[in-house]
């Protein structure tokens, strides 16, 4: 009824741009995703996590020298605090690990209080969030934390954590390309969440721990151990195609499909499906078919709408693959993204005013109250 | 460059409407803050913190037994688990309170995991926070915790939990008064937070640990305890209008001015100004001199702008006669607006929609990446 605007309302802000950014651009159209200018076909399986990380930090990428600098900055910020690592074991073990994450990242960065978001900064909880999910996994297995390797890469170390021992290198690189194709995607709705946050000249820490409770939902990046978990209805099924056409007559979601942007195939699931169609051929050769029979189906309710195999259907094959328990793939995706969420803080922090739209009210028109005693 | 949108960018999407919503309308035309069809002059002072706390989440003034219904359920669900006792107890003594909040209030919430935001879990979350800002400030004290009464009220038991001692029923009234004042306030970028995070389908603990975060940034929240600060700097100086035209000289920002929204003075303000006057009489002295010097030389650069006192401003004086150490300003700012936060995130999951802007892309047109080893 009321508003200090003549816009009109569009739900989730659609086709209204939240920011401008030299960090991302998804283009929908050609099925690209391009980091700073570089399309990531080009860095998925050429790049560490590390020379990405720099990429979006920097705007640039880094010489042999940064790139070393950069590594040891974040080999040497791995370690806890002393109140993070307490926290962490006052969690129950049963805790959702996105959960952990979001406490701990908030207990570990109490240190900074409200310090302007910097790049030291940026590698600070960048370096953290291996330690966390690792630290927590050990402990839900009974097992002591391990160290922290600093002769290991981010990748590397992660696995060596979570595992205790090293992680061969075609795991290491795999985990690696994946880290690297999830670390930014645009204006999504965790890293539009961390923008919000920034505008009010509030921390990093507090822009992440918002973020990843923005991507723990299910229509965000909550998604991808459902992805796992749905495969393994189908696959247990007597005819896949039997089971998913009863599923949609009960309005079941197919898990890993659907998203707003691409009208191409997604750049980052070409890459993972190849992925796992070499490391991971048992999923590979399930997921295919029910990738097939989902895009039917889904064209035939929706003959209109674009092929939408999401990153997350083929990630799950990926992260199996990779030996993570599935109840760590949400996670693990934001260890990814952490390094685009900072990028995106900083971006916001430098060019900053406060995100802050208006409201419709649709409410009643003012009246009297009715005095308690009188109400029935 | 690239958008999928003709829609131009408008920075912090000032005039863009971001929800529809019936919880709250701030007409800043009229001067008037309306919750559910009640303008604020209406409540602040007639009723109860649980009373608005119901008509927020349900749209409506409860009778007699609904009243004592919910204020029971809050009253029940002011222990904290024994993870957020824990974590607590693992903080630093020197944690800014803010962030205590934070990461305790999302310790809290594990228990509930990808709980579907509900009233009960609204009721949960609203009783926890003056528990777990009492237990801290008693801790901090190096003062054992005290078992929440439940046979006080919201404001009570707070004001009870953090002194030891029952406050005068004077002293209960004002906090319940600010309470009251502060649980809403339409579109603001904690409130927008909260709602973009419900709107993934995440839990309402994720929401409410988000918003904390933006509430936290001295452009939204964080600055009450800084309007106290300043004010002691220019009581502490010969003559207030010299150091204030001084200070402006040298960019220093008037805390407790400035908003997008009142073109009338902000009704809250108003209340809290009448507060002040009254229990705080030497803060009110200084207060009003400075507000006045400070309109007069805002006035003179902007002359176009409105009127700019802002709720912080008096709420500092306020909160200073209740008794609560400035760093707690702001956390009890943020106890107050819990409840309209949680009011928006049941009102977005009950119409969701995901909240994704889209972002313009700014940076360099795709190129080839130069191999590591070639790069200068």
């Amino acid at each position: 009824m009321s508003s200090e605007t003549n816009n009109k309302y569009v739900p989730g802000l659609e086709g209204i741009i939240g920011a401008q950014t030299a960090i991302s651009m998804v283009d929908g159209a050609n099925g690209r995703l391009v980091y700073q200018g570089y399309v990531i076909a080009d860095l998925a399986e050429e790049m560490s996590f590390e020379e990405v990380a720099y990429l979006l930090w920097d705007g640039r990428l880094p010489n042999r020298s940064e790139l070393d600098e950069l590594s040891e900055e974040l080999a040497a910020s791995r370690e806890l605090t002393e109140a993070a690592t307490k926290s962490l074991d006052a969690l129950p073990t049963d805790t959702d690990p996105m959960d952990v994450l979001r406490s701990i990242v908030s207990v570990q960065g109490v240190q900074h209080r409200l310090a302007k978001p910097t790049r030291p900064l940026a590698i600070h909880a960048t370096a953290s969030f291996p330690t966390i999910l690792a630290t927590f996994h050990r402990r839900q297995l009974g097992l002591p934390p391990l160290q922290p390797r600093s002769n290991l890469g981010h990748a590397a170390n992660y696995l060596y954590m979570m595992n205790g021992e090293e992680a061969s290198p075609d795991i290491v690189q795999a985990l690696n390309t994946y880290l690297v194709l999830l670390a930014d995607h645009g204006m999504n709705a965790s890293t539009f969440t961390a923008r919000v946050i920034a505008s009010t000249e509030s921390d990093l820490t507090s822009s992440l721990v918002g973020a990843i409770g923005a991507l723990k939902g299910p229509a965000h990046g909550g998604a991808p151990s459902a992805v796992i978990e749905q495969l393994e209805l189908i696959g247990a099924a007597p005819d896949p195609e039997t089971w998913m056409r009863d599923a949609r007559k009960r309005g079941v979601r197919f898990m890993g499909f659907g998203h707003r942007i691409y009208r191409v195939y997604d750049p980052r699931a070409k890459i993972l499906k190849a992925m796992c169609e070499r490391m991971n051929p048992s999923f590979y050769a399930l997921a295919s078919k029910v990738e097939e029979i989902a895009l039917t189906i889904l064209h035939e309710e929706h003959p209109e709408r674009p092929q939408s195999t999401n990153v997350e259907f083929y990630s799950a094959g990926v992260l199996q693959a990779i030996g993570l328990p599935k109840e760590f793939f949400s996670p693990t995706f934001a260890a990814s993204r952490v390094a685009g969420w900072s990028a995106h803080v900083l971006e916001q922090t430098a060019h900053n005013r406060i995100i802050r739209p208006q409201s419709e009210y649709i409410g009643p028109e003012p009246r009297k109250p009715v005095p308690l005693a009188e109400r029935g």
